[in-house]
């Protein structure tokens, strides 16, 4: 098994994370995403939308999404647990983790992916050029203070962000809220609860990579 | 348990097809997008971000994403399965199913939501009023055309969208595909596979729904 990373990328980490929660080794592979070695020949032999994560297994199958990657995993080496013991916890891990890819990192990609200039005409990642709106940088913005607030309320009624324990959900989430400091966004000062979460979950040695 | 639908939208057909497809039995609320009920404070006490598909248990719990009640359903209702039956195939429903929403789903919604008087000030779902972009419309227009053509070469390699059989995969796509045609948006005449793939699915009796 192979996994295509990129250590400066958030959705890459966030896998790197989840393999080193499961105490997996699995040989890497780093793609120079600075230098766009994902739109390579090369690799897009391996992934043609041109991203990673990619998990390649050892028939030379690829798995190219996050949450693909993360339900693979949990089904090929199921302990320690991370998404979902039952069918209530399943349910709530995964619609935690959609609701922060949806509520989190596309406002967080939008802003910034629509506004730096080294991204210019990179508005989408994949291998389709993509120029960029301004107006929708704005409103990632404000969509990404938004779920901050939202996270912060939901980090009120819950010590993690699925429930009483880490999954999945906090794995997504300590990733976003991490790459949000690229837009200049982070826990403000009466965001207890999120700053609580967070403390706690970047404590955990996973959360050093 | 309760599913909260509204039978003329795309995101709640999936979960109608879903639940059929398992042969289940679930109350059905009916909810009026039409007339913004999903704003009013009933609603908004079961989901205060206002949009359906919800699935409340009988404890009172609601699951509020497609992936969330599809995951809740398949792991309280193992047969027939829906979502992968080893590893593998579990990894690569969740990847297709992602992909879908990502390069399918959100430019549908965004070429609709974005240009559709009805829907000023609504660009994104939920309780907060965004202003619509025209870019973005115009974006989704190109990027929902790039998903025609993506599915179409998908399915030149596969009988299905994830593999061999019929799975969530499928339910998902064929919801958008057919959301499409809301932004004038069908199977071109040489997208052989495509439509091959549409024509089978929508055969089921479930596809009715």
């Amino acid at each position: 098994m192979k996994f295509y990373d990129c250590k400066t990328a958030p959705s890459p980490r966030r896998v790197r994370i989840f393999i080193a929660e499961k105490g997996l080794d699995i040989e890497t592979i780093e793609v120079d995403l600075a230098n766009q070695a994902q739109l390579s020949d090369e690799f897009r032999a391996i992934n043609p939308r041109c991203t990673v994560p990619v998990l390649e297994l050892d028939d030379g199958t690829t798995i190219v999404e996050n949450i693909g990657i993360a339900v693979y995993l949990e089904a090929a080496y199921p302990e320690p647990n991370l998404l979902g013991a039952n069918p209530l916890e399943k349910g709530l891990v995964s619609t935690w983790n959609a609701r922060i890819e949806y509520e989190g990192l596309v406002p967080t990609a939008d802003a910034l992916r629509n506004s730096s200039k080294r991204m210019s005409n990179r508005a989408i990642t994949g291998p389709t050029n993509y120029a960029q709106i301004p107006n929708l940088a704005e409103r990632g913005l404000a969509r990404c203070r938004e779920f901050f607030a939202m996270l912060d309320a939901r980090l009120e009624q819950s010590e993690f962000i699925a429930g009483e324990r880490f999954t999945l959900a906090d794995i997504t989430a300590l990733c976003i809220v991490d790459f949000a400091s690229w837009i200049k966004i982070k826990i403000e000062s009466d965001q207890v609860n999120l700053k609580r979460w967070h403390d706690n979950v970047s404590r955990r040695p996973s959360a050093a990579l």
